[in-house]
């Protein structure tokens, strides 16, 4: 069942290695099939050297494994809540990648410095409120999931248009039209973190809106005229 | 048409990845053959694995393609520009690499803090202004190559000694006598970049003239005793 | 005699190269067989290329050398009275990985962040006091165990909930359940410190309790969930 | 003349590629025969990839070329300078290495905040005074090694003890017993120089007295204890 989303989930998996983005098991990326509301995701604790595709785990959008002999990532409440809130997303990816924590831990938002970022995200990459205790201690993931759909409604943020988040005092969760590509986009999120905490040390203040509205529209929406057709 | 120039553009886009300057395909090269007044340069959006010598496109300095059945990179009107009016330079190259956005980010030129810096560029690598909305909205890339000649005519910079710019909010174009040598002094600029970023924040002070003067006519020009005959 | 742990042994001291925590021969790992209370060390000042599995020494916990051609790690005191005092340990790693002794050295507790941390140690990890001149002039590498073991009971910190510690002016030390995972606990103290050295620099403060017991417990103890049976 | 001198001298070059330390051409490094007075050192500007043993240039200690078809270094007049001023050395190393070149251009001594400092170097590793315009002007290289030397005269520093130093705004000169010596010094000094630019980001303090000189006289000296006979 889903035997090529879970290849292909596998695959996206990897990388997270390739773009050496995890130590370890720190990782897990997920991928949808819209028609039947199934996501296949990665087992938890896996190493990705001794993982094959048919480890992957089928869940359905209540939370239920419907195939598969391992426990699915423990950040599987996470993955399903933004599959629920955000309808025109694919994939998910989570990773622990070492400068767009390092935001998450001080609690910032990630500013759009330049084009770099203008190319990847409308805006700044927002980072969550804290959880609160009894978020924490309730049904934890499934809360970090609600968290970032809230944060993207209060401030207004369209999830088509950044498509990254900083869970605060945890890290980043990224997204996109499949899974390979929520990946990609946490590796060029991590790019982005790390030429921002170079240039906020340099005093760096956010390029103007007439640049980053450019960029962002140089490669996304009906105009974009980056790449071949 | 220009084949043995499409292997050698197709050679230096490859050395950007090797350098380790280009994530995904942030990054492209280009050539100028004076003799004919055409540019080979890479097509838009191509990954580095998968792009064949062929795929080079040809332009020529009018900004019209004269062959290829891609799309050239959306940089293509900054690069001719600068060979419009850079006449002496022979290639050019832009990415994103880290620390050189970086500067460009925070606005701010590349101070020469020593020999490093001394051996490749005859004082600071300087960073543009912001373009205007009029300029951003218009034809955006055409005016990024106005601006960085601008810079240079404006602060009476000389683009022979001075082989890279940062552009405002964006990144580094860098330029040589050929594809091959602006690339090379892509990696050049990112490595003295980072010396810069760290000496800077050890609040270093820029090298004196004299040993800027040194070191730049040592490798460079009619008196240079750098390296072989 | 004990071949396959100082086989073990050999492996989990590769880990360090393999892990890139180690430069030259800077680093060490042992793992102890409580039945018999004898430990299996690195050899001092070997290159880890040319290093054998037959090379390991067997050391009791009197601090005797009890088979082996070659010196045991100068660190190998250490080692020792790390397993004296704290008992339920199996093996113990000591490297010179950057970030980790960059916060020895400048005398600093590593914060918890975040989630990164807190998966892996409850609490901060401390760093240790200055050894005395009596102390450095004696029996040094004693000394630095003992000066370990008195930072956790002084502090009361449970050895179990965090497997590592900052000696002052030196450098970590790591530890596990046995030579393997003490080493994997080296990897992961150096990418937490990492991410605490950037966070810091971002004005980050220490996450709230409630997401630290979380991650901790999330992880270990009874009622862990992360990962498989 | 000299073959196995030059099949070493190539070899502790190529060990600065290894050891990541060099881009390009830049970094050198040449060994004495001490009984003959020559020097073996690679020729200016050569490629690593392309260099042959055979392409080593020897010299004389009054800085004539005595077999090579190739230029020498351009560095060699520095390096003939300390075999002079320093009797008991056999090799030297020049790299551009990033850290240590930080720290020259800020115009720093690299202070010793810890073990892994002082395992290499007896107390701080200086940094030269800047060389005057007639310095500059005259003979540059030669006088380089001259204010190198009067750095060590001056300040009193043990050039066996302490094997590294920085030129102000240029970088690091190593050395040792041999050339593969000095280059091993070369990546130890950067390894130092990154640790040290980090503790001192986190307000370091230089270490103690006793545990700099405990540490220095573990591994050097005729009562070291570290490694094997």
């Amino acid at each position: 069942m889903l035997e090529s989303l879970k290849q292909k989930v596998y695959e996206a998996n990897l990388r997270l290695v390739e773009y050496k983005l995890v130590l370890f098991t720190w990782g897990n990326v997920s991928e949808i099939d819209r028609e039947t509301g199934l996501v296949v995701i990665k087992p938890s604790g896996v190493s990705y050297e001794k993982m094959k595709p048919e480890d992957m785990v089928v869940m359905n959008l209540d939370g239920e494994k419907v195939e598969g002999e391992l426990n699915p990532s423990s950040d599987t409440p996470t993955h399903l809540e933004l599959y629920r809130r955000f309808p025109e997303i694919g994939g998910v990816a989570h990773t622990h990648s070492t400068f767009a924590v390092s935001f998450a831990q001080a609690a910032s938002d990630i500013l759009c410095y330049g084009t770099t970022h203008a190319d990847f995200a409308f805006g700044s990459v927002p980072c969550t409120r804290d959880l609160t205790k009894e978020e924490i201690e309730g049904e934890y993931e499934l809360n970090t999931g609600k968290v970032i759909a809230e944060c993207f409604e209060t401030r207004e943020i369209d999830y088509n248009a950044v498509p990254a988040v900083l869970v605060r005092s945890h890290g980043p969760f990224t997204w996109g039209k499949n899974g390979s590509d929520a990946a990609k986009n946490s590796a060029i999120l991590e790019e982005v973190a790390k030429m921002s905490y170079l240039s906020r040390t340099l005093d760096a203040e956010p390029a103007n809106e007439h640049i980053q509205k450019k960029h962002y529209f140089r490669k996304h929406g009906a105009n974009a005229y980056y790449g071949q057709k």
